[in-house]
């Protein structure tokens, strides 16, 4: 489709000279060189991102793409399929853990139905609805192609539409029963991982309904054969409509040359999607905490990012974006701050560079 | 001396009634219970110091401890002495890095002299100054008992002073070159671990540099024979005056019941140090970040308790405290402004327990 295609054409990789220009400012600031860790790695990136090293306004917004998933019928979650329509709608009322953050911060929120059962009768939801939920992947494909590179277009086209209103920091969240399940057949297939490992409890299941819930991932891909070496094969096969639309808000925002934060465990998954579209993406993504969902920390590292916040958080919603947003806001407003070493009336030459430790 | 001993006379546990009313509160919210993780733990936390589960006015403020040490003599450090007092006078400058994120979210800072080589013509730095700098541990004692008790009085009165102010929320920080050298000297003497995994590289040291460290952190101890169970005399002989100061900070704000995060490494030793004298101090303190400095993960670990943020920071000076505060805030907002089960319209029985996986 046309979309996706115009859109991993006109992604480039970030720009290494505003990086090389951002370290220079970063390694003069009186500290020892390499002392503020991730808080300078952080700067130089969105230099790279933005291709300045100045102030930046920073208008922010989390898109949170909202979808129901067939497999539920397998029982792989405790959660009544409906509490996704409720959940989504309640995001609207600012009651969600994802609105009480994202308020403290001064964060927007855009609300995606891309999928969920039945419809809504309220206007702060955007209606791109492709299908009422996916259909069950242990008996058969969740989605066609066509449905993944739809659902794909509609995360681009939302961030497109958010930049063009002065958005210029975005995070990824998502609501869906049955998501961990869909995100764990996809990282496993994705990363030749065992099912076992990529495979957490989610909202709260027994240990008896754990392993029905793997047994479940396992037919799918038994079931479905998706091919690894296809990214939108495995989303159709095994995955979900928010994985799909979170996989092209990453991709909006490498196009658009904007910084893009990933919330928990679904949300890596979809990055990990996107990275497989493209490999540039990595330049404009930032994992915001390590989720608690066990299998986060081999999506993470197959980004090869690291997270920034310790927080064992696993809402999902997008709540793990706020809090990433100000320590990339303090992290720009430290390094254009800090007086420099001459200014500090200290001897660079006294300080070791330390980021090789 | 009758300050310390008042001190901890009066320091008592949590108020645990206050933590039980947190956690009812917190498990009515729309939530998967225990999804929000650290956030949940950070607001009961809060509930146990200040007795209730209310909202607080947050005035912040991080205690600055600034002091020289004398085994700087030995080329333990790649830093000139001098830098100790530079960097001090600095901090009232607004160009450090602790200024930068302490400007970014509305955080004081006081800067304490207890014990810079040299004197400050600086209305901004509190004269609390013990002595010189310490002696050079590696011929003797740092100091003597009566310094180190006088040190930590200057701490739990400081803490004292900014709670009539009408601070709320305190952050530790230090200052002096040479502090890794010490604070790795009384954590592997407090927790008989061997000075090679206590000790890391500092400001920057070259292997061979750091080797030589470690030998000088071994020929103190084996000069001093500090007593392990005697906290007092380990701070005495292989201590720090900031590492005393800290002690009582942490002293003074379990006292008057008012929460205190821990910066980095040195802070958290001191932390270690507080802990020796009153258990109870563990519930005021919340460590901030994981440093990058290696014997930080074996203090967090002796503490007991968990980092917030993952920064690979080392920058010390506080620099890890302000965006734990906003954390801390964003905790307690969050828990405020949620919604319960029942304004959500979510049955809570169909959300099992999460927090024991």
């Amino acid at each position: 489709m046309n979309v996706l295609q115009e859109t991993l054409d006109l992604i480039s990789p970030a720009d290494q000279k505003a990086v090389d220009r951002a370290w220079l400012k970063i390694d003069n600031l009186t500290k020892p060189i390499g002392s503020l860790g991730m808080l300078e790695e952080i700067v130089a990136k969105l230099a790279g991102i933005y291709g300045h090293t100045n102030k930046v306004h920073f208008k922010k917004n989390i898109v949170i793409m909202c979808a129901d998933n067939g497999i539920v019928d397998e029982n792989v979650s405790t959660c009544p399929q409906e509490v996704t329509h409720i959940v989504t709608d309640n995001f609207t009322k600012d009651i969600t853990g994802v609105a009480a953050l994202a308020s403290f911060t001064g964060t927007d929120i855009t609300i995606i139905d891309i999928g969920v059962k039945g419809e809504f009768n309220n206007p702060l939801i955007h209606d791109y609805k492709i299908m009422n939920g996916t259909y069950n992947m242990a008996k058969g494909p969740a989605m066609t192609r066509y449905d993944v590179i739809k659902a794909i277009s509609v995360g681009i086209r939302t961030i497109d539409r958010l930049v063009l209103e002065g958005y210029t920091l975005f995070g990824t969240g998502e609501m869906g029963v049955g998501n961990t399940t869909t995100s764990a057949a996809v990282l496993s297939v994705l990363e030749d991982i065992s099912v076992d490992i990529a495979t957490g409890k989610g909202s709260g299941l027994t240990d008896e309904q754990y392993l029905h819930k793997k047994k479940m991932i396992e037919k799918a891909i038994h079931v479905n054969k998706p091919n690894k070496d296809d990214v939108i094969d495995v989303m159709a096969k095994v995955g979900g409509l928010d994985i799909a639309g979170l996989c092209g808000c990453y991709l909006g925002a490498a196009k658009n040359k904007m910084p893009i934060v990933i919330d928990g465990f679904i949300a890596s998954v979809a990055a990990l999607c996107a990275l497989k579209l493209s490999p540039y993406i990595k330049d404009y993504i930032f994992p915001s905490h390590l989720s608690a969902e066990p299998g986060s920390v081999y999506a993470i590292e197959a980004l090869g990012l690291e997270p920034i916040l310790l927080l064992k958080l696993r809402l999902g919603e997008g709540s793990g974006c706020p809090l990433a947003f100000t320590v990339i806001e303090a992290a720009l407003h430290t390094m254009l701050s800090m007086g420099t070493f001459e200014e500090a009336k200290v001897d660079s030459a006294t300080y070791v560079d330390i980021r090789e430790d």
